[in-house]
């Protein structure tokens, strides 16, 4: 019998879980099937259920409750999941009290204007007019961060609350580490990518033969459609809409491979979703834990699995049965076709060498200005003079430079480093895995996914919105602090050694 | 200013409205992004919800603000809006209370595996198999009716429920007036019609195609997209998410001419779903009066506009850029292929002139039940004698016969009148809109649909789910009580008249 506040914490967990639930279907739909002029009384609705839920958290039941849960040790939880729930409840509620209702209001309006306001920049291809409006931004984000935790580092603060227990010095010094690394390998095999001739795979074709190519191919990896559903919309996204419902959302834009890989990509988002242990959906804890270490699920099925030679290899008739007009290029080729490494301004579509080099940049360029060495106004001179230094190209115009992402403008400030952290991550767990079954990839060619599938299951799914942190995830899988060095080791193994 | 309880209401139904549109949303997931395996968690998310509605609904505020509000006269609102809202929430407070939560719960269970069985007796060809379930279904749905009103007959109780102010007598002598009507229109065309070459036109083609096609063709009569999107599911139905987002999702089947006219019926029920006035949206009383009057909207812009010459005529050039292989059928004949009556056992895919003598069937059948007079055991014996006098024709399995529809296994008893007396609603609609615009048809034929778009926006769109019941509006809107004789004239000058 579990711990009456134990219970009750359950409770109100999975409560808050079935608003989020609602909420999560409804930005969903905003792009599977809200129409243009639903839009407002879409924004009344979904108001109405965030405030009643953050009414419920913010209850003095709740208050007293949080604050008993505190004083538990242990032995109060019957299980991790227990624990997990009892931890969400907390940071749930002390979220939600710590930043004033006002100050989110402000927030969400302050973002949605400044999402329209980015769009005209890019269009008129002006840093100028979108400095008034990136420096709003960054300003509210450090009142929310101060909201939080005014004797903390706002940017620690905000990265935080993307990847919790983060330590930005240390991933400061793994950035580092990476980008040298990362340049080194780049230096060596640059102008023999640039040789590589990958025009007999590139092609433009119908959305639904890319689609039923993908949707083939994940399924192969043992990806399970009865708990996930896919649909084509303008990016790329995946949503949990319950503990077995994954929504994968696609932009296909008639590219056959860059398709294939980001069903791959959302399809480990969503297996993370919907993979949780049956007890984590008992505690409301379903669903996995944001930023990096989702990212990581998504990028080791998209790259570690997906771009690999030997899963390739086992893909490749299935790929040939929806491509028969690339039957006369070998497997060889086409693996090199897609792996081709071609440094670009864009992060969005970059290649696995230098896609970890783009949020590394984002990343050093937010810790500059919380730490006060520059304001918002010098933004693109550094952007551009940080491009010009790993990729020896600056920017021709804003859109494929400093206003090439949207995430600043929606509000996602302390957010970028989860991507290269995500990859970070793959690389350490992917060592284990090796250790445990050298032969991992022997496997994949033979269509034997579940030394990883497991893996990942036991180590890191199963726990869902853990009690454990990130960093404590992966010091559980693989014995060893967080370290850059295998994903490194990765890199050099896949593009150095023949 | 408002009445401060009035102002209260329109809150309380307000909110309630928001509960309706995220178990809208929730039905229309349920077919559009809802995995296999998500099913038993969103269960419980839309009974925590259903709960959750219903505990403020049946509040000890919301108790003693019904016993004021009925106090009220006509001077405490400020526009129809107002009654509306005040009436609404009445309604509502009342069936809450009325209908105890543990009987609800047995409807929704008892419903849920009625279904299940309902489709295994169609598999193994058994009404004996099906006889217990449908004897339970019709023994809860007498307890439902006389928890709502013991004193009162079971069947009005039932039928009120589904079309306010209902008075099923008068509808079973419009109905009686009906069948005779439309028995001689058939008798007198049946040999001419059986004669009519549609094949032609008839083909099986790709859901794109169609859909492509009955999208431009739904535009032609003023259908506004921005306010409802559309989708193929597995079969026909129109959800109002929002006051200006109405779901529209059709069964294609490869029969482009029943996609066609299929997304002008939903279309019919979307426009009514977004077509409420600005006020009515403001009261939380957008979205129009259930049962028969929604049915009236779909049937009238699939029938008395899209099966009409004239509107064929002005659609045809659209439909031929869609469907080149018909370039040699003419207007006429195209008219005549897709107006061929041809008596059939089975209700959906009807042609227009038999079409009423469905549902009249089952109302009966359920009459007699309700009346005492037969057993549900009974039913197919009934079914088969009623089919035989109707249309000569006797079933040859339960599919084609008493267990066609999934109405009765899904709890809708009561309800079928509804399709019948849409069509009678539509026929005093249109004699009316014809006393006001004698060329109304000429106008269609040239593309002008604003004699026909705005005379029902006018007299019932606007109005939302009005404070006037149907009977009412019909009333406003003609200056007739409801009778049956407008929509027989028109079936006769469409059959009967070269």
């Amino acid at each position: 019998m579990s711990n009456p506040k134990v219970k009750r914490a359950i409770e109100i967990v999975k409560e808050q879980r079935y608003y989020d639930s609602i909420q999560g279907l409804m930005s969903w739909d905003i792009w599977e099937g809200l129409s243009k002029e639903g839009q407002p009384y879409r924004s009344e609705v979904s108001g109405y259920f965030t405030k009643h839920a953050l009414n419920i958290l913010k209850s003095k039941e709740t208050e007293m409750l949080v604050g008993e849960l505190k004083e538990l040790d242990d032995s109060a939880f019957a299980d991790i999941y227990e624990k997990a729930a009892v931890k969400n409840l907390i940071e749930r509620y002390t979220k939600a009290v710590q930043i004033p209702d006002e100050l989110q209001v402000e927030m969400r309006k302050f973002t949605a204007e400044a999402q329209r306001v980015w769009q005209d920049c890019i269009k008129i291809n002006s840093f100028e007019a979108y400095k008034p409006t990136l420096k709003g931004l960054f300003d509210l984000k450090m009142r929310v961060a101060n909201a939080i935790n005014p004797h903390a580092n706002p940017f620690d603060v905000l990265c935080d609350s993307v990847d919790k227990g983060i330590d930005t010095a240390e991933v400061g010094r793994i950035f580092a580490a990476l980008k040298v690394g990362i340049k080194d390998i780049l230096d060596q095999i640059k102008d023999e990518h640039a040789a590589i001739d990958d025009s007999k795979v590139r092609m433009k074709v119908e959305t639904k033969r890319i689609r039923d190519m993908a949707y083939d191919v994940n399924t192969l990896t043992g990806f399970n459609y009865d708990c996930g559903k896919d649909s084509e919309t303008v990016h790329g996204m995946c949503t949990g809409v319950g503990p077995r419902d994954s929504r994968i959302a696609i932009s296909y834009r008639g590219d056959p491979w860059g398709g294939m890989f980001t069903m791959l990509h959302e399809g480990g988002h969503g297996r993370y979703n919907y993979g949780s242990h049956p007890r984590a959906i008992e505690c409301g804890v379903w669903g996995g834990v944001g930023g990096a270490m989702h990212e990581g699920q998504a990028r080791f099925y998209e790259n570690m699995v997906g771009r690999s030679y030997e899963f390739i290899k086992y893909a490749y008739p299935t790929i040939l049965k929806h491509f028969p007009e690339i039957k006369d290029v070998s497997v060889e080729d086409f693996y090199k076709a897609v792996n081709k490494v071609t440094p670009s301004l864009v992060r969005i579509g970059a290649d696995e060498l230098t896609y970890s080099l783009h949020p590394i940049i984002r990343f050093e360029i937010e810790k500059e200005f919380f730490n006060g060495n520059i304001k918002t106004d010098d933004f693109m001179e550094l952007w551009d003079a940080k491009y010009e230094e790993c990729f020896g190209m600056r920017p021709k115009n804003v859109k494929e430079g400093v206003l090439q992402d949207i995430h600043w403008a929606s509000g996602h400030v302390g957010y970028f480093q989860s991507y290269t952290l995500g990859n970070v991550y793959g690389g350490q767990l992917l060592h284990k895995m090796l250790e445990k079954t050298p032969d991992l990839y022997a496997q994949m060619e033979k269509g034997n996914f579940a030394p990883v599938n497991d893996f990942l299951y036991e180590h890191i799914h199963q726990y869902g919105n853990s009690a454990y942190t990130p960093k404590e995830l992966i010091v559980n899988a693989t014995g060893e602090e967080l370290t850059e060095k295998y994903f490194l080791e990765y890199l050099r193994n896949k593009y150095l050694k023949k």
